[in-house]
């Protein structure tokens, strides 16, 4: 493992400044609309404008983690571990949820192998950071090592400095991992302080009886491991997943280099959760894209204080909601750059302006 | 007024198909992603789909009406009724909010002046189709007559023809007029049977004392006129706007041609009640963009029978969630058409395939 050192990232997340986000906010409320009238566009603009000091968006990025998870075995999931590999071959050839969706909103995909259970070749948009295939069962003790967990969130800040070089002015996350939702239910479980059957769902659709498995998975995850949520460190060596650490690393990144980060659905956000709890200021810079289906979600997005931009019943992962959400923060932009003030449009103002 | 027969455009409105609707479904269902992980946006391909017959969106425009109303006498507005004319100049020369989230969604903005109380020179972009120069003040008698209420059904209807004939596959609809959410709530307490202070909120921003105004404004014109909501003309003429009658008749006529519409908040959502209460099939074409903050347009929805797409604390009309909301449609159909299916992507399916 390179030299690495998670303070030295830390030490460089700032809040966004309370001045700069009313000096935007006093700009917006000169446009020729009643004041607040834009909701939370008004919002979203003002932050975005705040964090990176822009008003457009030169480039998108989506990266997709994938990651294979030791805790398959407790047969946790619908799909087979297999389809993890069959679906990163089918992001890289883009013919995948998240490829219509960042077509959409004109973002790029690139995947990030942080350690599915298999080899891959060099493949175009595929890049290769496996820590290791597939974490352990954490049912049986942590899924991971110490070191692979910081591993996993190095890798993550990487590539956030990557992007900031590369002007990429908005990120994204999403995921890809067949039994992921079950460490993301073990991490909501240890940080909102909640029991195993208020965060645990059926993930890609499963039936009653896999729900009673994944239950007592996550149970006993969490009673054999114990992890600390004072400590979000231990959280994701013992209940974590490789791509949720990258994705942690990528949040935490995005707060260091000002890159504003809209995050995917319940697998997204516990990685951005664990950032969270890494500091304190990293909330400011996250998006919550959408309010997922799983349960668990909304605890999540409660203590990392941000309200999800949409809620349209999606519960699929890779990036999805968060390449969606990308569109509002694009309008909000179009707004704030192209609407008319009062005064220019000659338009008489209310009592309230 | 050229001769005109509602009852024709009703008798043209047909029910979605079902079989087509679940067509449709089918397909989603074959793509690589657990059966129904995309949520809402599969229903928004899929009606889009079952009424257009088309997987893709060749044009979309925005029609904003604009009228004016003669119940401002009653003080219920923050804002002066000169700004209805000083906004639709504003929309002309693409300076408001409407025209930025219209270019964001790739749609073109016609104005249409259904009752501004002024005179509009000829300009491009504007279609001057007034019926007469604002409402009466519906406190004292109906707003309109029974001819001008048919009136403004019929402008509304003929412009979904237009759009038609001109290949322009997906509809919003927009208001401007100052003191239109006051018809509106009336509009709302008649069909769905609330009393005034449920329905009426605060609109532009007004304050307490003005809100009670309103309040007493929208119970005046109720007593006064006894609006039959089993006579949807009848609410259109005692309590309704003109260009509100003009986008219950849009909405109409999209129904009659089988254009998919994209409503947006409070005052368009009253003109789309108007429509669904003249025939119940209109419903199924009607996309309710978002959900607004005027504490009426829950009930008017729940009415229609359709959940908002976005929810993001709008209160400004003009189109604005309509042409936002665009967006979402048309990023479902990007997945619809794009997205590989199991076989096609080499996926092995879960067991609810």
């Amino acid at each position: 493992m390179p030299n690495f050192d998670l303070q030295a990232t830390l030490d460089r997340i700032q809040p966004v400044s309370a001045q700069r986000l009313s000096e935007i906010q006093a700009r917006i409320d000169r446009q020729a609309k009643p004041v607040g009238s834009l909701g939370r566009l008004e919002e979203f603009a003002r932050r975005y404008v705040a964090i990176s000091g822009r008003e457009d968006i030169r480039a998108k990025r989506v990266y997709t983690f994938a990651g294979d998870h030791g805790v398959v075995a407790e047969g946790v999931s619908a799909f087979p571990q297999e389809v993890t590999p069959q679906m990163v071959y089918n992001f890289v050839d883009g013919g995948a949820s998240i490829n219509a969706l960042a077509r959409h909103a004109g973002a790029e995909v690139l995947v990030v192998d942080m350690g599915v259970a298999c080899e891959f070749d060099e493949l175009p948009g595929l890049l290769r950071r496996k820590v290791a295939k597939g974490t352990a069962n954490f049912t049986r003790g942590p899924a991971m090592t110490g070191e692979q967990a910081l591993q996993s969130l190095q890798t993550g800040i990487e590539l956030a400095a990557q992007a900031k070089k590369e002007q990429i002015d908005l990120l994204g996350t999403g995921d890809m991992g067949i039994g992921n939702t079950t460490p993301s239910a073990a991490i909501a479980a240890s940080f909102c302080d909640l029991l195993p059957a208020q965060v645990t769902h059926r993930g890609t659709g499963i039936d009653d009886e896999t729900l009673q498995r994944k239950i007592s998975a996550v149970a006993a995850g969490l009673m054999i491991n114990k992890p600390d949520p004072s400590d979000p460190l231990d959280v994701l060596t013992k209940v974590g997943g490789f791509e949720i650490g990258g994705i942690a690393g990528l949040v935490l990144g995005c707060a260091a280099e000002g890159i504003p980060v809209v995050i995917d659905g319940f697998i997204s956000t516990a990685g951005a959760l664990l950032a969270s709890e890494l500091h304190p200021n990293v909330r400011d810079y996250i998006f919550a894209g959408h309010q997922s289906v799983e349960i668990g979600h909304q605890h999540m997005l409660a203590r990392i204080g941000q309200q999800p931009m949409l809620d349209l019943g999606l519960r699929l992962g890779e990036g999805t909601g968060g390449a969606l959400a990308m569109t509002l923060l694009e309008a909000s932009l179009q707004v704030l750059r192209e609407v008319l003030t009062f005064a220019e449009a000659g338009v008489s103002a209310g009592e309230d302006q």
